[in-house]
């Protein structure tokens, strides 16, 4: 963080939080899980509809079905959870709005499991076979895949990432 | 917090934050937005094409003429600063995975306001004057609007809010 504002603990997480595509064999709790998914959930949401809704998936074969349906498929075998991600659009009542607070609910999800110790890497690319993730999960037609994350303690520490300037972004300040 | 797992600092944020919707007159500094502006940043994107835009509008008679266009009129009112966030759509690649990444910025901006004592909401509903908004902030076409972020100390303490059950939100655990 630049500025003379001292950094809190959000603003570190937010910071140092990085897409995480490789991790340890070691098993993740289902309370780490429950508890991340749960902060995930205290999303902000248009009329407080929370669209989102989730899957959590731990079992090998159906990860590697998965696996199969995107071009990160190795990262998906090596990920001991991966968490699917819905629009549940019998509770959707603005397509735009409810995928940007699905957004939020993702962005919590990876700030909890950061601030966990976990990481993680959320994949959009998977979108393009969405019925297909459907259809092995065989879960109703009503959910629209939004993204799947993959969660497990990462193997290696934290790559660099890189933002443009703050200044570049602002293109009105009055 | 529910379950064995002791909250983390970010976890607490995530929990404890609201939309706060009365402010007082104090002034929010300019390092204080580009702080929580620049944590926003921070959001993961797509490709990391980073689509968020940003304007500041402290300007009473902007923020009068833009009050006019949302039934939220005495919220950004009395917000000391409004910011409309924005779509480029000149770095846009997939209209459904930016609005989700907007969504992720969005939830930055309001954790990292909340972390720095700030209060703010995220107005969606002023979307339907989104063209309007763009006449009034002269911003070229190419930005598309996705929300105005109401921004000042919090006049009051927070209040409730209420989620669904984290098991009514898990659809397949396997």
């Amino acid at each position: 963080m630049s500025g003379p504002i001292p950094p809190t603990p959000v603003l570190q997480a937010i910071h140092d939080r990085r897409s995480v595509r490789r991790f340890t064999d070691a098993a993740v709790s289902r309370d780490l899980i429950l508890t991340a998914l749960t902060a995930a959930s205290w999303a902000p949401s248009g009329l407080n509809n929370q669209p989102w809704r989730f899957a959590v998936v731990r079992d090998q074969a159906i990860k590697e079905k998965l696996a199969g349906l995107t071009r990160y498929s190795a990262v998906l075998k090596s990920a001991p959870v991966l968490v699917p991600v819905f629009l549940d659009k019998d509770n959707s009542y603005d397509y735009v709005k409810d995928c940007q607070a699905v957004g939020a609910c993702l962005q919590n999800f990876l700030l909890a499991l950061h601030s966990l110790g976990l990481g993680a890497v959320w994949i959009g690319e998977i979108l393009k076979n969405g019925d297909k993730v459907m259809e092995i999960l065989e879960l109703p037609g009503r959910l629209d895949l939004m993204a799947v994350v993959a969660v497990g303690y990462p193997e290696h520490s934290k790559q660099s990432s890189h933002r443009r300037p703050i200044e570049e972004l602002i293109l009105l300040d009055k």
